[in-house]
């Protein structure tokens, strides 16, 4: 598989677990991963699991319109930044979303994660 | 300077000079460098600035709206995820931009760069 297909197949999976199970998202981060959620830095895959649990909002649904990434890093690395919407039960208007994640292709988790609405 | 700031001050000096002297980015890439620009990689400062200069607008003013940073790599380099607008000469409405860059701290170069209109 190319490092583009490679790439999407890795945000497909990321958010139809989001969607699903979001607790389960801690396996794919680690203890040196850092996500930004609107200017807040949080660092290891605890406390990042942890904040997108307590998200005032249960289930959601993420439409994924672009998917863009370049490699970044010697060991297989991908940065990837991603646009899409988020669909929340019972609201009429779903809300934009823009994320950029760094991706470790050798182990299959993220170590840089930033969010931006 | 804290990374932050430094990272924020890099922000505000490369749109400036891309509002101002479009060439002048030629300094800001590095010959590894890759631009993805509405899904077409293209590699190395040369070819990066080509692009850019041969966008169909020539003057322009962005106005940035956020900018989140967070440290990437052992050297001093960040990942810096920028929205904000973009207000072409003659046009009533302003055009919404975000793009990621991968900042080498050590030498003030951009490694990555994609834009996502």
């Amino acid at each position: 598989m190319d490092p583009d297909s490679l790439a999407k197949a890795f945000v497909e999976h990321y958010y139809s677990t989001f969607d699903a199970n979001r607790a389960g998202l801690a396996n794919l981060y680690q203890d040196g991963s850092m996500l930004t959620f609107e200017g807040q830095k949080i660092q290891g895959s605890q406390n990042i699991v942890a904040k997108l649990t307590s998200l005032p909002f249960q289930q959601c649904k993420h439409n994924i319109s672009t998917v863009d990434c370049q490699p970044s890093g010697p060991a297989g690395g991908m940065l990837v930044f991603v646009s899409g919407s988020l669909q929340l039960a019972g609201e009429q208007h779903a809300l934009k979303f823009s994320q950029v994640r760094k991706w470790l292709g050798s182990d299959s988790r993220l170590s840089a994660d930033i969010i931006c609405d």
